[in-house]
């Protein structure tokens, strides 16, 4: 059986991703051992850190080579098993790779729910939705009544973390790069303003959007943008770092590459503030109650999943580049098999 | 009666204090009206914020005018009063200026226990012991076992924050500026190390000294430090912006002048860490029981205030330069009357 998949060329460490960091290759599918099973992949599903596993400096994940399958989570249905709990027809999710048909032993790899789309699976209910919920809520604590933030507001998490925000009663402000993202924001996902800040003062627009202060800022993006808000905290504001889109394309180990940081980062004491890294797994003791309300929310129709889908495996090197130039909207997927 | 005192003569905003900041006076001194109180101040103490008074862009303070009396706390001993709650011959401390005799209405001043030493009442007992307590035990959460550092180690603040480090079971490293001062600090206040970030490597003795990682820091300085020791936090850590000596000679308003951030923000995703501005007077549901440990070390001998005091009101900017350029170990103060 026939197996296309890609594999990574090259490290991007310390520039920006390009095609040739990918190669196409085709090769046999691989067959299931004891205790093993076989995925047929249908979607996969695309995160900044991506590219962080191709230069192995993260510590997220392990180590990766040169011509090996590249990472990526996707979701697909088993096709063969000799594994109890993935019987034949089963749906899952997991780290397959960027690949046709996955061997796996079950690690890691959770079952699809039958009402659940691949979409949803591999986006409001997967770690996008549960870093937006764990993120927003555990470590942001918005209060009713606060003013959130959130920048990347048209990404992946940025958009979810936006409606979380409306439903805890926040009043929410996403920055996002372009008008047409901004109008969306507001018209479809219900933000109440949006700030361009590829066209607008972003720290204007925020004294403007929010005179008493932000309350909440969950950043996706780092730089200026981070910058800009710390200008503007209220009292007791939260401050939650939950990326850095703005920082991918540099070798954290040369100092001299490394971007400045925030200026205005002694802003915290005059607000009183708190600036908190979030990484999802260590908020794994709320991952089943966040799956269980980002559901809730999505069957009463209060969270929209925003999504942004490419078609066919060869799409796969293109839909990872776009996270880092903004091309998407919502979660970005490759549908490879309908 | 004559009054001698220091009027502000200049905005020191932008740039480093210098002598003719402050212009020497000689007046009348005043009479304390119905519920007022002359003091006839002691000793003075010396605070970064000050030069923050003169520029009026803290927000700590009322606003300063050129001319003015310079504003600053002290110790003192009433002389004449009108109020019932501060008669003749009690010791008091309050921001009576930098003058030989203040008037008061009691409103900030607080009375001195009988056994308390001027330099105690405006030091460890003062808003340099609570900063240093407020600021370690609840804005910090130090844990036995933790590793510590503290910069600034050898200024007021710093040099307690080390000791009650050291009363909470933490590993702790002062951060500060000369052979000299370090090591004052391992003998004379138990720090198990000190770093002289003058002449040494601050991020690779961090790595020797704590290879684990930092979990507390304190930080008083800012810039250079304060990235250094955001490489190399621990996992869960906490760093307590207190403040940033590097940076109190720009005009924050002026984005051309203002300093590089801190470029490893980031790691606090990494560590999964806490950064968190402080500011003592939020945290005054703590300062009783601050004052009450605070008190009760010291008579145990388990807290060694350093305090570093010059002699004569002609010496008060001097003493107030010093902060900025190093020169204190310990708790600046002038004694203006034996």
């Amino acid at each position: 059986m026939n197996n296309r998949r890609w594999l990574i060329a090259a490290n991007p460490l310390g520039r920006a991703l390009q095609a040739s960091d990918f190669r196409f290759d085709e090769g046999e599918a691989p067959a299931p051992g004891p205790g093993a099973f076989l995925v047929r992949v249908s979607m996969l599903s695309f995160d900044p850190a991506l590219k962080s596993y191709m230069e192995n400096i993260a510590g997220y994940a392990a180590a990766t080579e040169i011509g090996g399958v590249m990472l990526g989570e996707g979701a697909g249905e088993v096709v063969a098993s000799n594994h109890p709990e993935f019987p034949v027809g089963a749906r899952v999710k997991g780290a397959f790779g960027w690949q046709e048909y996955a061997v796996s032993n079950g690690a890691g790899v959770a079952r699809i729910a039958e009402a659940v789309r691949d979409e949803a699976a591999l986006g409001v209910l997967g770690v996008t939705g549960k870093t937006a919920y764990c993120g927003l809520v555990e470590a942001g604590r918005p209060k009713p009544g606060d003013v959130l933030v959130v920048s990347g507001a048209a990404g992946a998490t940025g958009s979810i973390v936006g409606q979380i925000g409306k439903i805890a009663g926040c009043r929410v402000i996403g920055i996002a790069g372009g008008g047409e993202k901004c109008k969306r924001l507001v018209d479809e996902f219900g933000f109440d303003a949006a700030i361009d800040y590829k066209n607008e003062k972003a720290r204007k627009r925020l004294r403007e959007l929010a005179p008493g202060g932000v309350d909440v800022f969950f950043d996706n993006v780092g730089g200026e943008i981070l910058n800009d808000v710390l200008a503007r905290l209220a009292h007791g504001a939260r401050v939650v770092i939950c990326g850095a889109i703005s920082r991918y394309n540099f070798d954290p180990r040369d100092p001299a590459q490394m971007p400045e940081g925030p200026r205005n980062y002694f802003n915290l004491v005059h607000a009183h503030a708190t600036m908190q890294g979030f990484i999802l797994h260590h908020y794994e003791r709320f991952h089943q109650i966040a799956e269980a309300r980002l559901s809730s929310w999505l069957e009463q129709g209060r969270l929209k999943p925003a999504v942004d889908v490419l078609d066919g495996l060869e799409a796969a090197p293109q839909a990872l580049m776009r996270l880092f130039t903004g091309g998407n909207f919502g979660k970005q997927l490759v549908r490879i098999r309908a």
